[in-house]
């Protein structure tokens, strides 16, 4: 079964906005096993948005479109679904009370630009709305459906996962549709492709393998289509088996886990707790545990010493191994992460302390140049990374590492 | 002038990876006065990409992909372009020795999969890649150019900005094009069209608006298109000198600026120090600020107090004051604050505590409460928002609202 996504909104073109509508419907619509034809984005031009519309319910049986429903002048998607299915607005009263009641508190008063979020075309099923004022419509095509959906992010997913998803799953049969992705750590791309080259040869025809390479990390993504579930899940595992003599040192997690998601599970089950130094990673280390509910049971908190005053006034850090070995250094960030473990009474600490840039690089330590250390209340051990150039990439790929070789570390009984 | 960006890749349309490059390049184009007609995203399939190909290169004199030039098997863009544009892979000396200077001392030795890389469509003109190693395809279409770039962010933005651009500019003629944004703070859309809607009225023809909306913020987007740019530019002003007086107090900040770049700036120039006490922010107050070059001319650090041993052991925050009044409010943020001012010796602070959820909410304090503090030496202001459901969410607006407030706070005098 195929689907076309398409977003609406000039915001999208001119890049304002980064279209993270598609990828999540797509993520969706996948696990439901529909496959995604195209996604397209367009501008809010009445024309421009009748085109898409045409070329994508020719195409395809699913065609689920998300933006252009917002009460102000430059949302036009609703004038523009009516044009196409030759039908026009009417007054929806139950729409209308579903925004008095989500307004009531928020707003002073309704206004006129409220009542036209009641207006909908005459000719689709309405959706109702529970978490925001546009209404969500359903119409049919002579191939299958169309559903508009607003293009806010939360409203979005929320009326996909309650209404359209479940109807849709309903009113179209499917074929089943896998994906599985192996996450690894710390190796380019193209020696890793050498490496497994003979285990990719050896796949079977329902199995396509995707490399997705991002900054310190590589995914392998295994997907495999085919009329029976159960026999491509065992296709899959089988492969899998097959990849951990290859390569299982280097592989840190499955899907979508997130190894801080992971590395907590973990703290959970020793009942440890855990907290941080950090230096260049600024807090993003710290982010990436508070991001995940429940992250309060193991983590304490963190000290973001960015001066080194910080680091000596808080941490505790001995100023003499500052000025003798320099602030990126082993003997540092292994005092930091000591320090992070005395003054918040932690089991564990991660620490970290190097040159995320643009400036401040030297001929003995470049731009990029990271020290981590992983420490328990006996034992620290720590490791000198080179992350390259760009800032940011440089703060990710810091939090990454600090994470998984923790992860790591406390898998194998090494901290 | 328009242009199609096309993205290449399954891991766009099962959702795996969020397409980032359509927006920056969406971004440059339009600086550049070149208006994007769509932005599509296909796999990596032969048939599906020649499809787009076709369709595109008809509808618009400039065509940009990215994606599907990697080493691996699963990238085929260049053999889809060598039969749209009916030509063959030749081996191309300069690549290869390019591809060996880029590889030399990150892998052992190159190999069969770096030498595929090597080889280019015969009609194309090659722009050397300087920071990877797939290279740039210039091809001739018979409305315009077609480019085909690499689909990693860097790689695609280093090749867009030293060879791309310049050479579109140069063989396309533009019109001016012109967006300026203002940022809104803490008003809900429907309230503020309806504050603004005389101003929108009087608009002149060549300026178009729109709203975005995302949590806690409005950008208002004027886009003004015509011949001259210096009118142009002078419309525009005269449109935000307007609309000043009816909504001064709730801008924030312009264009592509962000609220933690101008405090960065405002601090700079006092020569003064920031520190922050994060609970309910969990460190991502800390990224916003550490994540702009320069951060630590004015940045000490900060300590995430997650735990309310490390409030009161680390920031020294009164166990009974927490007893009392709970962690999340008014007296214990402000003593957080005051105790990040104390300990870091910085010249202010920002603190938060708040619930983030999903669980730890009451009828009293429902997830989403966070207090918010800004101090100074010899003085705290405290304030309680609303930010609702969504853990993210929440996280993100304490965070913006903690350094959006600090700005206006330091521009009015007020702290």
């Amino acid at each position: 079964m195929k689907a076309d996504i398409i977003t609406i909104g000039d915001e999208l073109l001119i890049g304002q906005v980064v279209d993270t509508n598609s990828a999540w419907i797509g993520q969706e619509l996948s696990k439901a096993g529909i496959s995604v034809h195209r996604i397209t984005s367009v501008s809010d031009k009445e024309d421009e948005i009748l085109a898409v519309l045409k070329e994508t319910t020719e195409r395809s049986p699913i065609v689920l479109i998300s933006g252009g429903l917002g009460p102000t002048k430059d949302d036009i998607t609703k004038a523009a679904l009516c044009r196409f299915f030759n039908t026009k607005l009417v007054f929806n009263s139950e729409v209308y009370s579903d925004v008095e009641t989500f307004l009531k508190g928020r707003v002073h008063s309704i206004n006129e630009l409220n009542r036209t979020q009641a207006m909908v075309p005459e000719s689709c099923t309405v959706i109702r709305n529970m978490v925001g004022t546009a209404p969500i419509m359903w119409f049919s095509t002579p191939k299958g459906v169309l559903v508009s959906m607003p293009g806010v992010p939360s409203e979005m997913k929320h009326a996909m996962s309650t209404e359209v998803l479940p109807r849709l799953i309903k009113a179209f049969p499917t074929e089943a549709l896998i994906h599985r992705t192996i996450h690894v750590f710390d190796i380019p791309e193209s020696i890793l492709a050498e490496h497994i080259s003979e285990w990719e040869e050896s796949l079977p025809d329902c199995i396509r393998l995707a490399y997705l390479p991002s900054p310190g990390k590589i995914r392998l993504r295994l997907s495999a289509k085919g009329s029976e579930r159960k026999q491509l899940e065992e296709a899959v595992d089988k492969a899998i088996d097959q990849l951990y003599p290859l390569i299982g040192d280097i592989i840190f997690g499955f899907d979508d886990q997130k190894p801080e998601e992971e590395l907590i599970r973990l703290l959970k089950a020793k009942s440890a707790t855990i907290a941080c130094a950090e230096s260049c990673s600024g807090g993003y280390l710290s982010h990436l545990f508070t991001s995940i509910p429940g992250a309060s049971e193991v983590f304490n908190g963190s000290v973001v010493a960015y001066s080194n005053s910080v680091k000596a006034g808080v941490l505790g850090v001995d100023t003499g191994l500052i000025e003798q070995h320099g602030a990126v250094s082993r003997e540092v960030v292994e005092a930091m992460a000591q320090g992070a473990i005395r003054i918040t009474g932690s089991d564990y600490a991660i620490s970290t302390s190097g040159i995320a840039g643009p400036t401040g690089g030297s001929d003995e330590k470049p731009v990029g140049t990271v020290w981590i250390a992983w420490a328990s209340k006996d034992k620290v051990l720590s490791r000198r990374f080179l992350f390259g150039k760009g800032r940011e990439r440089v703060i990710m790929r810091t939090a990454d590492a600090g994470v998984i070789v923790m992860k790591q570390l406390l898998e194998k009984g090494e901290l």
